[in-house]
């Protein structure tokens, strides 16, 4: 078999990412902003109609994907208290520990320096909480009487109190899924970094495909792939990777939220590898792929074309309309004739997260749209027959589209 | 200057990996743990004495780090609901969805199979808790009237009260810090994972500072590290990264929290590269260098050497009988006539997870024993002038040793 070559960037238009490719001069700083302000603003007032639909005065975002979605600030510092405040009429507030709140601008965070409210680094490692600061700026801003919403699914059981208390007592309205239902259609711009992150995964997926042989420690696939998904292409800087890859299979390594152990690839064998993802500002777009270590025996084979005609069937499913428990029950129906069963779900909805929404599952009822991004995630777990396929994908009126060019084949490498 | 090489593995004695790196055979199966089982029971028994010490029964384990240091189940699986039940006299159960269940033992855990609880892949993604089952499972075993310890830090303000429901409606007694206080003090062979770690890091920081050069782009330099962090060394498989470096300095990159932009070094700039870790058996040994290209100029070599000063109080200072707010007030008081001032904490406890235990600041009087971790994390982040020195250390009886070997220097690199 010749080991397959990755087709150019064919999703990628260069004349398009160059567009997104300049600057932005904001504040007297030249800053890097990954969107415009003004979709930016656009994804404000999508949650403002939100929360006044639900009767909410102002929000208060906990969850570090949704700050990023709504104001830009992409920095992994939400270890301690932070928190974004929207309300219907100003521009938002986000408070943070001084550390990070005297970088948010730099961070990517498009808000003037005077929205960015920083509290002491007293507040960091001690007994004090710095949720009394910020629910007490919160009750400050918006008054008393303000009918609050609070994502409160990204608080502990000890924060939430301390907040509510700091916020005055009164109990808020839970909006942690508000902003999030938000994210689910993704725009132009979106739809770009989430295709520069396939562009950077499948250059990834294809170094640790080439790097296994038998007898190599699983460890120095994971650093091909690492080191490919971090130094991107020519034209696109990788961005840091959120996960290591999964690199499983042979006799031992069943456990599928493991990355990898102290073992090397074995003749006979058949491993996944993946997920593994390129990051670009953040969003993500997942893929997987199964190797085999000498000559395919026909029950795997028979296994990957199971698997391949319910990737097929999912795909064709997700389109506008049909809902998350249609696409699964598509699935289930076109793996049946090969013999196979899957009880876990076979994706959810990806971008600025790895899960970021709906599940695909017979236990969901979410309403498919054009422009929803999903993982098609289709993992099998028996010892000894570990099978993996995954597929970023975009919903359109046909049907789903893979973002990645990564042949959709068992990978055969000589044992 | 001439490139420090880097020293043989002073720290590391081959006799001492050989004789741990040996396979366990349980269970008729080849399965790999990081510790003998003695170990683990040896935990077990110090949680249970600090258990009968609070009137406690039993308790739920929800940390996934504290799953991982008594059971010896290494694997990532904790985004949907697992729990380990200790009780006071017989083996624990560990509770987690069947997908993990079936691979728990393959992931490390030396419990028998009959002590492993799988609850349906259906209570994953729909409407469903599993915190709804595994409270159920715990009330059946420990009954009604058993007195109950639950680490309720771990859980959210939704998954908190439906845990309590199944286990009966009785609130239990919030052990949030009762295993995470046995893990301060390291065993011998808890040391030896550090060791490798920090030997694995070695390579990594080496090899990115080799990769600093003007034009070059900050995720080249994040491919360099990441690979090596993987790769390991000839005789330790690298264990998965726990996180991508942060490259971080020049005019823009303030953000403390961000691992690195589209950019590329420039001459004249000061970078730090890290905290990076290598990792054995989700043992970490974090460590941060700083770079300057071009020559140094006397007021980045005066920060340079206040920060030295400061290294060298710190490590003194962190010796059993003191506190690590005495330990912050060494410190402090070592970089004081350099000019310089840190109002954040100088660190924390490091092991089984990146910050594992109390801050090494004046708001912290916990006391300081022999053969606990630090990471001794020294960042400066004024706008044009970072600077970044940490080291993972051990307290000894005399003071802490470093376990890293790359020269405590401000790397210079031509520009």
């Amino acid at each position: 078999m010749t080991f397959p070559r990755l087709a150019p960037q064919r999703n990628l238009d260069k004349r398009e990412i160059a567009k997104f490719e300049r600057r932005f001069c904001m504040y007297d700083r030249n800053i890097v902003q990954a969107f415009e302000t003004s979709e930016y603003r656009a994804r404000l007032d999508k949650v403002r109609a939100l929360m006044s639909s639900a009767g909410m005065d102002a929000l208060v975002v906990i969850s570090q994907a949704n700050q990023c979605y709504l104001l830009g600030y992409n920095s992994l510092s939400g270890d301690e208290p932070q928190a974004a405040l929207v309300t219907l009429h100003n521009d938002p507030y986000f408070i943070l520990r001084k550390m990070d709140a005297n970088a948010a601008v730099e961070a990517g965070c498009w808000l003037p320096q005077d929205r960015i409210i920083a509290y002491p680094e007293s507040y960091v490692g001690g007994e004090a909480s710095a949720w009394d600061v910020i629910g007490q700026f919160v009750k400050d801003k918006v008054g008393a009487s303000a009918r609050l919403g609070v994502e409160v699914s990204g608080l502990g059981v000890f924060s939430y109190p301390r907040l509510v208390a700091a916020l005055g007592g009164e109990e808020p309205i839970d909006a942690s899924d508000l902003v999030g239902s938000c994210r689910l259609v993704k725009s132009e711009r979106e739809l770009l970094y989430m295709k520069e992150a396939a562009a950077i995964g499948d250059r990834a997926m294809l170094a640790g495909i080439d790097k296994v042989a038998v007898g190599v420690r699983h460890c120095e696939v994971g650093a091909a792939i690492m080191s490919a998904l971090c130094a991107g292409t020519e034209s696109i800087h990788g961005g840091p990777p959120v996960s290591p890859p999964y690199i499983r299979g042979g006799m031992l390594a069943i456990a599928p939220h493991q990355f990898w152990i102290d073992e090397v690839f074995a003749a006979g064998q058949q491993y996944y590898v993946g997920p593994i993802t390129g990051t670009r500002h953040r969003y993500v777009a997942p893929l997987t792929r199964t190797v085999h270590l000498g000559p395919v025996p026909p029950r795997r084979q028979n296994q990957h074309e199971g698997v391949l005609a319910g990737h097929r069937a999912a795909l064709d499913a997700l389109r506008p309309g049909a809902t998350c428990a249609d696409v699964a029950r598509a699935f289930q129906a076109a793996i049946r004739p090969y013999g196979l069963t899957k009880d876990s779900r076979l994706g959810y909805s990806v971008g600025l997260d790895w899960t970021d929404g709906p599940s695909l599952g017979t236990n969901n009822d979410t309403e498919i749209l054009a422009n929803m991004t999903f993982l098609v995630h289709l993992g099998f777990y028996e010892p000894g027959e570990f099978y993996f396929l995954s597929d970023t994908v975009r919903v359109t009126e046909s049907g789903a589209e893979p973002l990645s060019n990564v042949p959709r084949i068992l990978f055969e490498r000589p044992a």
